[in-house]
């Protein structure tokens, strides 16, 4: 079964540039939602809007609350993420393709 | 002499992120604004604002304009940049630490 957001949510994600270097990718959704577990390379994270998320990963939570604007590095990671809030979760994901870990750790966002 | 934009041009560049793998700028300038000589690794673009920008580069210009919420690449490159549109230009770019070239060509953006 393949990990790829793209696959395992394409209503949410979308692949907005790739070369051979880096992986670009959009990420919206709405109040409510939660993703598929899915995992993500080592990524530069930028929001586009501000938003409230429960991460879930090796059985536990975590919630976390970024401001529009907030520019962070998401280590390589396994997890479902779900909309606890009241706006769009709206981010840009820079995923690098000289990426080498793969950890199931919740890492700081989405 | 630094060509490096946060050197050159420290009233529009900021860095907001940085590890090992990655520097991330954000960029600001206004309508006129003209940037001192500076040199991108390869990097990834995304643009907060459109914007119109004249680029000068091995004795020639190019003029771009470009949409908001645009992603692209752009390949290391040495160049000045011009807003000669009427809207701020605000961008964040990527810079990735593994970059090996440097051209001088006139990339497609900033």
């Amino acid at each position: 079964m393949s990990m790829d957001p793209i696959e395992t949510n394409p209503e949410s994600y979308k692949v907005v540039f790739e070369n051979d270097q880096v992986r670009v990718l959009e990420y919206l959704d709405q109040p409510g939602h939660l993703t598929k577990p899915h995992q993500h390379p080592d990524s530069v994270m930028y929001t586009l809007s501000s938003f409230s998320r429960r991460l879930h990963a090796n059985n536990t939570t975590r919630d976390v609350e970024i401001a529009s604007g907030t520019t962070s590095w998401l280590s390589a990671q396994i997890h479902a993420g779900e909309n606890i809030g009241s706006t769009d979760t709206h981010v840009i994901f820079v995923e690098l393709k000289n990426a080498s870990s793969l950890t199931t750790d919740i890492g700081p966002q989405i």
